[in-house]
């Protein structure tokens, strides 16, 4: 819970350094957003390490699929613990953005369009179309999952940095078109945030769209678990 | 295969984002590129590390060039092998970029100009000139090959990350006339990627320069695998 | 001392190349400040590593907070050594300073905004409001104090260039309100300079505001000792 | 010399990259310059590692003056080998410039003021002044060096990268005012092939201003060497 809050409060945050009015990072484009997002999982993954390092539904379903027995040293794969790494995650997941919109109160109560106040939160296509849309998200966590799943057999002095590396390069590569959720936690938990939280002006919180950053990413871990088995 | 497949779904992925109409990378520019590609590298590396990372001709002919005899534990270095890999390098580039227009299909789908969309596939020299395109590239290519020749002699904690600063590199300092094929399968598999796939408005698949990235590459990393035998 | 003052070189001097006239800089923008500032602290790191890597008020007080016993070997934490790490650091913090403007003297004495002039030197809030800024400080110190105080307790290769990849994130992420001090000497150390040198057109020091990166820091780093000690 | 010549032609190329008319490059910035000269480094580190990595006039005379009694195994200090390894490093950076000029030919055949041309080559200030610019380059070689040195003194397990980040931040933080040449045969060895090559159009090599970038870094760099030593 306290790994994905610090992931999702350096994510949400550097977005909004990104797009808000009245903050400093104008100008640092998706380059800052993706390391942003990239060390936000770096510094997750310290802080969530004793429990086995999950800060994304996605990767622990993507174990289970994989056919791992323990999620940590001692917890053992069961219905019960999947059911609460997920809860924890979500709940870590809005906390991060609580607390991102603490950091940036001030810009949050400055006139912006309403779906940059969002934007902060969640994710949203540029070209909306429910099924590409799904299939990106797939494509993306796949390679995030499948990658990971690799990382545990491969010799490498790297630790969370290689994780955090390909965060990066999956936001630079297929963020283009859904903004990369890749982590249904990431995108649910900061989307009941914005619709809970007091601020000025903020618009529809888009729930047409949000299963499509849960499910996408659901099937992407899964599919990447069941393919590194067989490979 | 799916080694370079990851490349260069990461790869075709991120110039996509960066230049394709309705695509959230406008403005990473230059710099968001090549990271996308060195980290497709580095994704890749992973994946393909039980055969040896093998991602790109250049290098497994550099590897031959230099009288390696085996390409992986187990795996000797024959003609059959060397066919072996090349054809898989070839085919899994083709994948990558199948995977890259799918992540991407409605972003292809938008009108733009031809050659943007080629551009997401395959490399196209600024100037061109037959001749001095092939110097770029064979420079390109000859440090990739020969410093990754060097790694294997060297101490350093940084695996595949070593690699993927290296094309972060090239990219930055020797892409700028020619987009730094700096492997055949990289530019060759999307290129028939291209002329296969039903993307609308494609225009031509610049059948004409195919040869340069193909033949440049190649020449500068036999070139770096002879050098580095006397050195 | 002497590690404090590398890092505000280098961190004052990014500043300096990204706003001041007549630097070759302008055009990098926030990515560029955040590198240079993450690498300010991995160069400072290495300079103060024999005295325990101690750059930052907060961190010091963080430690003492988290109940440690010595600051480095053979240095028990005590109210005297205490008052020398913090002395040491606000005079590295002001020698820093000191050496980023010699380096950039040229470009200090061209026509600028005084507020750019003081921008290189010490932070400034884009909204003021001094409970707001507080806790964004405050929030930003914590995550940076938190997951240093983590990093002791994970196995990993990376040594400084952890502490480095955290405050590029932290910059990139929570420096949109306030232009992240998260460290008392490195602003106020600085502000001193400023006041001192003869710099032509310099205008205020912004004293108003000085406490503000002073406090909410060392409340962010003393918090972050409790909780990871409780955690 | 073959690593000196890897670094200029990383170096020069990336300037090229980011200066001249037709290449890819535009817009990358001073943050794609600091990767592409940093990386240029940790390439050439690989390159020279066997005798002991040398690529920088003022980091060998650094060596020298903190006392060192080899400059690689089994390589003594003599007055013979400092001149061997000085005239390498120059040599080798006359032939990197010539490779990035062969790589960028064709940029370099258009019509550009010849300002950028030469900058692709040499450095030069943005402010001219003979005192100021070799205090700013002095203090740059002086970071460099004194850190270097202390990277042999600390546990760390990055390498060349470790390096590399260093070449990457001096660049960001102390670049804006000269172009930090912080290496006497970075900037000697392309100025004479500036001078020597058929370039059209190329302008003066602006002779004047190039002691500048040797004397202060070799000020700075044995500077370093003294004040590490007693430190």
């Amino acid at each position: 819970m306290l790994g994905t809050a610090v992931l999702v409060l350096l994510g949400a945050g550097v977005v909004a350094n990104a797009i808000l009015p009245a903050a400093k990072g104008a100008g640092g484009g998706p380059v800052m957003i993706h390391w942003g997002w990239g060390i936000g999982v770096f510094a997750g993954v310290y802080v969530a390490y004793r429990s086995g390092a999950h800060l994304n539904p996605a990767v622990t379903l993507g174990l289970w699929a994989n056919g791992a027995t323990e999620y940590a040293p001692g917890i053992p794969v069961t219905v019960t613990t999947t059911a609460v790494y997920l809860a924890a995650e979500l709940l870590g997941a809005f906390l991060g953005a609580v607390l991102a919109w603490l950091a940036y109160k001030k810009q949050f109560d400055q006139d912006a369009d309403p779906a940059l106040k969002l934007g902060v939160f969640s994710t949203d296509p540029e070209v909306p179309s429910r099924v590409w849309n799904v299939v990106t998200e797939l494509i993306g966590t796949f390679v995030l999952v499948f990658v990971i799943l690799l990382f545990a057999k491969t010799p490498s002095g790297l630790g969370p940095f290689a994780v955090a590396l390909l965060v990066v390069g999956i936001g630079a590569s297929l963020g283009g078109p859904t903004g990369y959720a890749i982590n249904p936690a990431r995108d649910l938990g900061p989307r009941i945030a914005h619709a809970l939280l007091p601020i000025p002006g903020k618009g529809s919180s888009n729930w047409g769209y949000a299963w499509v950053p849960v499910v996408g990413p659901l099937l992407g871990g899964v599919l990447a678990g069941l393919v590194a088995q067989v490979f």
